[in-house]
């Protein structure tokens, strides 16, 4: 029925005009000289059931191989070279890379191609200021994305990837169905769903294990409630020479996996611009290509005087309502020790109720306004956008979720509340509904339709979020309840399941995201652990075993306590500074890489000069 | 009389046996295709005054200008194209640099021609195990640099530039004796001394500048006696602020000025070892030529289980003879204050006298076995072996001149003392014997050997050193005396003018160190401002202004400093992140010559094959 292997679903609004629908199509099927895409587009047939709606407008999108392959030369996808070094890849010497073989079938993964696809139409951009056919209010200026036009008119409701059944069993064989616990298959998960999903996953794993030294240690002390001045500076040691070293060494583990999927070597500043990047048209000074520009300046102020102002306001709400909050509680406490009945027993949970309810709608609106605000401040490459937005949205988290446990330490310094608190917040796990892509065999179009109303996958922010919150959990406290660490383990399992499941039934397939590291995640991980070295000595120096240590000075025991602190976290910093970040081996192949670059340049400019001399001559 | 224009000295031994001498020069003027260096060499005639020796072995080496050219593209000379970018030097497109013309005179500066001349000869290596004829115990074998082993067997004394009477005329004039106040001619020096150097004065210069703010903020503190708690804290929060800034600023600054002299953008991967680096003869990984291999994790063992150890040692020693000289300087006050004679007032100052001449013969000892490990740990660069030699010294020298400030500042909280102390120490002046070169003109025989007696200039480590020390008496305790970068100020004045004047007619013309920022000396004055962070909310802290603020608690004043002191440290930590360390526009033409590079490669694997695919049909 279909005479090409469709990879994308474009669905457009069932009241959208015929002349808008065949300009896009136009656009979208016209050969690249004229500006168009070059892309193969069918509209979908009706589906057997008759109940739904005639005239959906869902189309399914394909290229040619010779399509795809000029795509991938454009992005600048590294692949494996025949001398095992990772290499641009160009049309013209396809059969220099290792994979190719015969008309290069199955050389990008089915994920690449729909990558490459929805990159030409991001990058299919208005050329005159007009508008689209039939939507004169919906506005064209030279270099506006087309599709991002049309999402934020409404016209075009959604455009995703296609799932493929039968490589989604075999991954998710090999993923979590297998009885047997075993390593994540981060070259088979990278094959389906993209760099970024893997280094995902990669981390959860690697976290996990690295827990576990953490957890063994934590036992003993749980067990037989060890509180010695010496076991807890040991175990505050290890804590932070733990957190430095594993998170060094992510940083080499992932720079390997990233080399080997060739996204370590593809530059951002040679990247094409986000769809939703605006400004005037002009030539990038790096590669010469025509797109929109923006002052970097505008876009500074903007982060400094607006969105900065913003999060700090945020923050100092959200300390407000804390302590409304602690108010609250004191006063119920007082009602109840004054007269226990059972209603004002009932009114204890009441101010948790509330904060729990206003921190949730804050929340909410932040996450909104920082989304917007992101959006705002126009970066220019989709990794800069998430970075700003992942760092707005988690220093906020981070405040909500701490802060009462920072006030409770330190302020309070009630250690016993600060142990309940910390396991109640531990436990709370969000039940989700689940919508489910079965295992049966369906056909084409049916596929597409129960596709279509599957959920969409977020990204990895939530993701990411909750293991930065249990990371703070371990290492934050972990003098005070050394157990967590074994919790987190046992959670940390649980979800890779969860996770992999998920991924695989009941979200939408996402986009691949070709990313090189974890981005400013590592910085997040990072920072809590400076955090982490502060509080557990501030946490020793309060515990009443080293205060028996100086029973006359209080004065000198801070002191001491300082003096330690600073000394930590001076060997923290050298030991950061004398960890590479990428191993040395891949350090050599990409300046081998470089240095062939820098004489091909040379070469380059020999030739050119030879053939000018010959036009002369 | 001569028939080239000479540009290195070289002096053999007087008794140097004849074989060696013709094998020497027989390799310097082979051709390069039988391994030989291509360069011009002529032996030294008699000089006119007959006094001297008549044997004396020197010889005067210079090149071709093709050969030159040949050799600049070898060392990878990045320079000026047409288009203003920076661009690696090629002979075969020599006409599309900017200032290339007629026959290319000129157009690379004396010092770097010189450059090019030591780089052959330091390139020139033995091919077969052997020795040198004549010197039986003088082995060589494959890879040896022969000059290196020429020097460390005493047959060859010294290899140096020669200076030009005329062009250091010009430069002294524009340099140090115009009468009105200029910025420095850091083009003109680094045309004539090289990169290092101009960097070097470029430093001396702009933390001159910087300081003037602390000067100009000092003064009033000085005159009126500001002690206030809220003075305090705005002067250490200028301080924290100002230090980071123009720390990052320097950055920049350095980088703008190496790109502009084409140093930045050399990598250091892609360059020759140093000559005395040793190793089994191999291949570059990077690069592919033929050059000696020594395993990173052999330097690594070598660096943390001797290197390290020994150093640590030797503060532990320093330390314990300051605690020496404390425990002597007490007993003697004790003896002065029960009978106070003239002799026991002499007596006062035996300490002092022994602990400074102990610690300077330390230092001298140390500075050589430094330099000992330094060398055996077989740095494979100059920069990282000048890098490691640095943070040796530093951390030495840093300990001998702060740990005794430190100590009456922080254990015996003597304020009075540190005052006294800290303005002695900073009034030694080394008194130099300076033997000159006078501007009169001499032929180029006696010129040449005024030369060979004139000292060798041993590089900016000195420079560097002083430049530290100060920054350190100003930043660390400049709330007890902000006075402190007044003097600095007008000391460094001085010493423009005094480097500028030895550089010029004290010492034998230094060869150019190609390099693109100041090392590991940024690292040194960033750690020092950190630590600089510490100390003056220590000082604060310890005030009586700031105590008189909290009479019942001394815990809750302690613990305000240290809070306050890990605001002023993230704070810094976020300015030196946010403050990018190339500027923008720099950043752009680097990445466009990068981008350029992996197109040329995409090309040149085009065109190979296609040409593979020609010869198959």
């Amino acid at each position: 029925m279909m005479t090409f292997t469709p990879l994308l679903v474009l669905e457009l609004a069932s009241d959208t005009k015929k002349e808008a629908i065949a300009w896009l199509l136009s656009r979208m099927r016209d050969q690249q000289q004229n500006g168009g895409a070059e892309l193969i587009v069918e509209q979908l047939g009706p589906g057997v059931s008759t109940q739904e709606k005639e005239n959906l407008n869902i189309f399914l999108v394909g290229a040619s191989r010779q399509r795809l392959l000029s795509g991938a030369e454009e992005i600048g996808f590294f692949k494996e070279f025949k001398d095992g070094s990772m290499r641009a890849f160009t049309c013209t010497n396809k059969y220099d890379f290792k994979d190719f073989k015969g008309d290069g079938d199955s050389f990008f993964s089915v994920a690449e191609c729909q990558y490459i696809i929805k990159h030409e139409l991001d990058t299919l951009r208005a050329k005159d200021e007009t508008h689209v056919p039939g939507y004169t209010q919906a506005k064209l200026y030279p270099g506006k994305s087309l599709i991002r036009r049309l999402q934020s008119k409404g016209i075009l409701i959604q455009m995703f990837p296609l799932h493929e059944k039968e490589e989604l069993k075999r991954l998710s064989f090999s993923w979590y169905k297998k009885v047997k616990l075993s390593l994540q298959p981060l070259d088979d998960i990278r094959h389906y769903y993209g760099e970024g999903q893997a280094l995902y996953f990669g981390f959860l794993q690697y976290f996990t294990f690295a827990l576990v030294p953490f957890a063994v240690i934590g036992v003993p002390y749980y067990m037989f409630d060890w509180e010695g001045y010496d076991k807890h500076v040991v175990l505050a040691v290890f804590n932070l020479v733990w957190c430095t070293v594993i998170l060094e060494l992510w940083k080499q583990f992932s720079a390997s996996l990233a080399y080997r999927w060739g996204t370590l070597s593809r530059k951002k500043a040679f990247e094409e611009p986000r769809p939703g990047f605006h400004g005037i048209l002009g030539f990038n000074p790096v590669t010469g290509r025509e797109e929109p520009l923006y002052p970097n300046t505008k876009r500074q102020l903007r982060i400094y005087f607006v969105s900065l102002p913003f999060v700090l306001l945020c923050l100092y709400l959200s300390f407000c309502v804390m302590m409304v909050y602690f108010q609250m509680e004191s006063l119920v406490l007082s009602i109840h020790d004054e007269d226990p009945t059972f209603c004002s027993g009932v009114l204890l949970f009441i101010p948790s109720i509330i904060y729990a309810v206003v921190i949730e709608i804050m929340n909410f609106i932040y996450r909104y306004a920082a989304e917007f605000l992101t959006e705002w401040e126009n970066h220019r490459l989709e990794s800069s956008y998430q970075n700003h937005l992942v760092l707005k949205v988690l220093v906020f988290n981070f405040f909500n979720c701490f802060a009462s446990l920072f006030f409770i330490a330190f302020i309070m310094q009630d250690m016993v509340l600060l142990r309940q608190r910390r396991r109640n917040k531990m436990m709370i796990h969000k039940v989700r509904k689940i919508r489910t892509l079965e295992d049966k065999e369906l056909p084409l179009v049916e596929q597409v339709r129960l596709e279509t109303y599957m959920s969409t996958y977020l990204g990895t922010f939530d993701d990411y979020l909750e293991l930065f919150l249990l990371f703070g959990y371990v290492s934050l406290f972990s003098c005070v309840y050394p157990l967590a660490a074994v919790l987190v383990v046992l959670n940390n399992i649980t979800e890779v399941y969860s996770d992999a499941f998920k991924m695989c039934h009941v979200f939408k397939r996402p986009f691949t995201d070709p990313a090189a590291d974890i981005g400013v995640w590592q910085l997040a991980f990072e920072t809590m652990s400076v955090i982490a070295v502060v509080t557990n000595c501030a946490l020793i120096g309060m515990s009443p075993h080293v205060k028996a240590y100086f029973p006359d000075s209080e004065t000198q025991l801070i002191l001491w306590t300082v003096a330690v602190e600073h000394v930590l976290l001076a060997f923290k910093f050298i030991l950061t500074f004398l960890i590479p970040d990428v191993p040395k081996h891949i350090q050599i192949k990409l300046a081998r890489l470089e240095f062939e670059s820098q004489e091909a340049l040379k070469k380059k400019k020999m030739l050119e000069a030879s053939e000018l001399s010959k036009t002369i001559q």
